[in-house]
């Protein structure tokens, strides 16, 4: 077997979370006052629900969501050689202007010494994080900064971009530069949908709709605004990793080239995307296996190729419920996206091991150990 | 080769037309002052656009959408044995209790009619359309006086349910009805999702989003609120045959079942679903398969069965857009369907006759001309 290579795992470094924990509201860290227990990290609007006490808000984290040393036990115990780590969501969106080209310098900075700390042992590399709330002028400068720092590969970036979509204009400069850069963004969900779609009862489901629904919705329509928009027609060469297995940018790939193909706005001369979506797919486009099917992952392979999917954890996040965590003892979300890529490629062991580590070893140029 | 069956495809009989003509807010018929120009259908919330001139908005319409006659050179020119028609959205949903109980009445005997028509020549069925405005009981009386309705198959369902989703717990008698008359839901979206989520730019790429993504997202989320809620394990006989290959459901099971296996506020006893969603695909649910790839027919049929989807065309929506129809000319949108399932069963023309027409015969017990 060669290298398994996990490009979606987050971290939050220590001085992230106590950004977190200075602040009352979401985003926010929460210490419950009795000892005991874990505290809760409240990062969707949907977790600070005023219907539930404290201890309930949220999620309970522990050291799998700082620490390197949990990063490392963990990839130890799924047999995992490389790791992209990012900062988990909701980066610094919440920033204010300064504040977020501050804390750019700083956490990416901390992720690429991280990475090439004696103790990360060369097995880590970084997606950097952008000051999306400071100017286009800054997040350019910060984009031409952390392309000379070692092993960071790209930039994960939400959906809102300067708080007007992916779609806006006045993203131009930033898209050249990481064009100019080569860096990979990876296209990641955070706000999820308008609590109103999932309707009065859906607090009973916990966390399902906004994260099972949610979160591959919004991914799909920041892509499709992107798409629509002509980003890919102007930056012909930008590179995009869209988590989830592109959220349903697979399934409903067909829908969107008909109704492109059938828009009447789009019939004026210079209106709508030149380039075909497919093309898109295959040139620009790269997708996580974070899907938890065969049926996903094929389908994930079949749009844009399989020499673009990328085996993902989603590390720290879906932990077993089960409470105490033994060591060693292995994820069942990790090995349902394992066995999803096994049964995609059934017999076929060299798609296999390229979705599992090849594709991103060669496509973003890392070394092992 | 054997029967087609277009499983998806919509009427608006004149007397509903009419109804629309009477109305001065969404949904609409607007007639043009220029006797030349073809009425508008305003269907849709975001058709509504007040920045655009009133012969922009909406979609212009003619006889496709409300003729026999249209219906049946349509089935002829692409091969059509048997079409399964249904009322377009938004059916009966925006009319007052009263109201809504007599046009179900008039509306459901008229589609009856038509299907019993000498001029159908037993080539038509229909999905009924239910009160949904009016009581629970109301509903259940229509359900059971429309089940001994010559050729009527099924109901064609929005997902707003009695205005509060499909996972409502005052649907239980409705649910138990249609359970109890065997027919079949056929779950289609309307209201798509909140214009915020599409952004400030969404008008710049006409009903693109909305369409592409607005009416995939809504059947998602409506079913799986009614999988989440419960529903298939109190309704184990509910059959529901979904629009547009399950919204974006095939693709996204994996991660649904992965977010209900991980969700903490599930562990408490007799809370989540008890039913695995496999098992409610396998057995309660069927497919259209139109959704304009080979990716998403594969996809579909994976995770339903191959014998639990049909083919359909969405007619009178999405028309060739190159001005006047030559008689005989295919729709291009028809042609991605069919060339899709093609594609998706290449070689196994078993499968490929299966879903273009077999399914549908057998599983709705069509009796051919």
């Amino acid at each position: 077997m060669s290298s398994i290579v996990d490009i979606h795992t987050h971290i939050y470094p220590p001085s992230y979370l106590a950004l977190l924990r200075s602040r009352s509201e979401v985003p926010r860290l929460l210490d419950l006052p009795n000892k005991g227990s874990k505290p809760r990290l409240i990062i969707l609007p949907s977790d600070e629900d005023p219907s539930l006490p404290l201890e309930q808000r949220g999620r309970p984290i522990d050291a799998s969501y700082s620490s390197l040393d949990e990063k490392l036990k963990f990839m130890d115990t799924h047999s995992i050689t490389i790791s992209i780590i990012s900062l988990a969501n909701p980066w610094l969106d919440f920033l204010d202007p300064h504040e977020g080209s501050q804390w750019a310098l700083k956490i990416n900075n901390e992720l690429s010494s991280l990475c090439t700390s004696r103790a990360a042992k060369n097995r880590l590399y970084a997606f950097a994080s952008l000051p999306l709330s400071a100017s286009p002028d800054a997040i350019v400068q910060e984009i031409t900064r952390i392309s000379r720092l070692p092993r960071i590969v790209g930039v994960v970036l939400g959906t809102t971009g300067l708080g007007d979509g992916l779609d806006d204009p006045n993203l131009t400069a930033v898209w050249a530069a990481l064009e100019k850069s080569s860096m990979m963004i990876f296209l990641h969900p955070h706000y999820g949908l308008p609590a109103s779609v999932f309707g009065p009862r859906s607090s009973e489901y916990g966390h399902v709709l906004p994260l099972a629904l949610g979160f591959p919705m919004e991914t799909t329509i920041a892509f499709t605004r992107m798409y629509s928009s002509g980003v890919f027609d102007r930056h012909s060469t930008l590179k995009i990793l869209i988590a989830h297995a592109g959220g349903a940018v697979p399934f409903l790939s067909g829908r969107i080239r008909s109704c492109v193909d059938h828009e009447r706005h789009f019939q004026g001369a210079g209106r709508g995307p030149k380039r075909g979506l497919s093309d898109v797919l295959r040139t620009n486009v790269w997708l996580d296996a974070v899907v938890y099917s065969a049926t996903g992952v094929k389908a994930a392979a079949e749009v844009v190729g399989v020499e673009r999917v990328f085996f993902g954890t989603d590390h720290p996040f879906f932990p077993p419920l089960d409470g105490v965590q033994e060591d060693g003892q292995k994820w069942a979300s990790v090995e349902m996206n394992v066995e999803a890529i096994r049964e995609a490629f059934a017999g076929d062991a060299e798609a296999f091991e390229s979705v599992l580590g090849a594709n991103a070893c060669s496509v973003l140029g890392l070394e092992k150990g």
